[in-house]
């Protein structure tokens, strides 16, 4: 298990991969559970994933409030997180998302599949979750602990779920297995997308899904391009790197 | 209400985001209304927008007009700022701008409309004026009082209007709203697009997009945003910023 | 006039922008009829554009032959380029590359056309050349004297001619015309490639394309899109600016 | 023949440059025939091609065990490198990727094949192979000598094979013409998929198959695009350059 300050540290190198990879943009977000606390999650106040550094990061119980009294501003769907743990204790990373990639999927209606052996590791369903059906007319934002309870029942036993005409929620049993799933669910979207477009896309077996679900998401693979992504980063410059505040353009992830 | 230096250091700031962002490239322009003198507006003299520095800003009055003598070229198409800041006393700033993402509806004729929730700042209906209907051929350029005039009544009371084969003009609130609508129009416009491509669009009930309009307008989404794509510019390095004089090459921003 | 001196560096800044642009790449190639000699022209040596620095360039005879001797290795699709000086005593620079974006259009076959106020610069007709209709079976090069003189005929009074299952070749009236054509026409393939998909394409009518084409090839909107592109190629940095010698990697263009 | 440093120098740049241009990224591999044996190839320990150096090359035999002992771990397929050059002496270099270009087609069985000059370097037939017809379930992964030799074995005399929903095997009779086909087959990829969904695909005749793969593969034009390639790789500061150690994130290639 990693010591909580490893654990800060990672899930700000996640925050910036997300937004290096394409996951993250303005918005959307990532959270740890606790390593000392399961009924406790980590993720940053309200900031844009690329600018988030570890002077950031707060602490939330389950049922998405503050561990200590903050000035500061959390996210307002910061109940998706906290929900998806409560519902799921083998979780352990959560990411709430608009990528590029997945919303054709989520505003069409066509459920994305695995259409590769990386695409696997999303998992052999990918359900949808439509706000309308349970709250009516919303800002189609997850801000109520209703509302997170009913989308982490959509979810369900898998591991990404579709939000119509809004984003997706991705989960992993680890941070590192959480940022490999969101990047290659992404990376399905684009391919599925384009192989329906050129002539069809045929499936995966059953036995196929699972068998690459399983080899993919071994620590061989899930570390090796956990390593390329973060060498991906922008590097600060010497100069910027002695400097010991981290003001806002300290953790600048440019496109 | 900003000063004037505020406004004319974050008009800047403004023309670069959308540059950097891909909504404005070589053409195109940004402009806000004079914080002193709603009968005027600060814009740029005809240059790309990239390269737009503080030295660059000019005062204009409603009919277009060079509120000081000068010697520099204002953009031929002024009167799109002039004539829907003359039309909308509730608009302060305005964009005219030829978006790759927005051409292909402004080309095909196929309405843009909100398909999630970012995209529902754009409001529910984004009308389209065609030149040639008023004005027969013509250059494409708005460049004449009466062509502003007759575009400025095909916005009416919206915040977005596409003008055919030419390009779009876009409204806001303030310059950062005005920032917010302009970038989720064209991503709204590409995901609308592959949606479309890949099973169909579904629609956003009107009550959605009304809640979706002003949540996602607070202000605490348009600054995170903005300070996002602020921080996504890329930055001078230390010898250059030590610089006194700006030169053509001092605000470039590369792609 | 430019003098020859200012014509060289022209020609090299030009190199780069079309490389930095998308237009070249790995191959691909410009050139600029000679400011003191109407009957030679200017090319590099056989170079990939974004390396190109002045030392590289060479003069040709309007057969292609290099007005002096040389070591080095020219072009050997130079052809084009002299037998559309040959025919065209209109044109001062002329460009051939296999841009991504045109590509679709040689490849299917479907014609080229104005769809807004900036693809009106490619002129209201886009030619079509097969070499296999005069030649048979070819390796797809335009390496002979009758094939470059067929090209230029199906050229035309045209500025583009569009080159089945291999390129295209471009035309201007000056080396920035000639920038301003090749990245308006590939932005206009784009464009017009989206909108066929999303929804079908209207036409420009033949008075809007000429006015259009008129406007927009102005000396101000070219120049300042000019200045646009050159202030977007990367800078070097001042330790190897001060390097005197030009080495292959000192005019590097990276993606 | 290159001495072996200049082999090794040669496959970590050909590593750098095939992550840089998009053909592989976490994932893939590309290898070497040993210059002084036949019956070794040279290839990376398990890491991301844009991270590999020297000290990472490993010498294998062609049934794919290390010809030293070792304590790093080597990539999972090397089968893949063993049993093709096994099969066929003609071949100096293999490459297994991934490319998001290619993946369309693996997924939905729509054959690759040459779209223009450039994309002749790929040969007229590009033989698809589905793990599933002779292994039926499995997790889409070439680990064992028997699905590499399978593999081997739907190559047969071609250039490249599409491995149904997984990726692509290329080879080349050198390092360099190894590159030049990846990346030009990525490349006819992308064209052809956009040429089906503009208007459709016509075909290059056989003959202008042939003589455009043997004038595109000869040195000239392999060696300006391998020298353009590697002037696109990001540099190095002079500070980093200075440091002896290559610890990982010294030979990053960022996206």
């Amino acid at each position: 298990m990693p010591t909580r300050d490893q654990a800060r540290a990672s899930l700000v190198l996640a925050n910036h991969i997300l937004a290096n990879e394409g996951v993250l943009d303005a918005f959307g977000h990532v959270s740890l559970r606790h390593p000392d606390n399961p009924d406790w999650f980590l993720m940053a106040r309200s900031r844009s994933p690329a600018l988030v550094d570890t002077a950031d990061l707060l602490e939330f119980t389950l049922d998405a409030k503050p561990v200590d009294p903050t000035l500061t501003v959390p996210f307002g769907e910061r109940v998706i997180h906290g929900c998806i743990y409560a519902a799921r204790p083998d979780i352990q990373s959560v990411c709430h998302h608009h990528a590029r990639a997945v919303l054709p999927f989520c505003i069409s209606g066509v459920p994305l599949r695995p259409v590769d052996h990386l695409g696997a590791t999303m998992g052999a369903t990918v359900p949808f979750w439509d706000q309308r059906d349970e709250f009516g007319d919303t800002e189609l934002i997850v801000g109520k602990p209703d509302e997170g309870r009913s989308l982490a029942r959509a979810l369900g036993p898998h591991w990404v779920v579709l939000m119509r005409r809004h984003g997706a929620a991705v989960a992993g049993r680890s941070l590192e297995e959480l940022v490999y799933r969101a990047i290659h669910c992404c990376r399905n979207a684009d391919l599925q997308r384009q192989a329906r477009e050129l002539g069809g896309v045929g499936s995966l077996t059953p036995g196929e899904i699972e068998k690459a679900f399983s080899f993919n998401l071994g620590t061989r693979p899930v570390m090796r391009a956990w390593d390329y992504w973060a060498a991906r980063l922008p590097r600060r410059t010497t100069a910027r790197s002695s400097q010991s505040s981290g003001g806002p353009e300290d953790a600048v992830t440019p496109p």
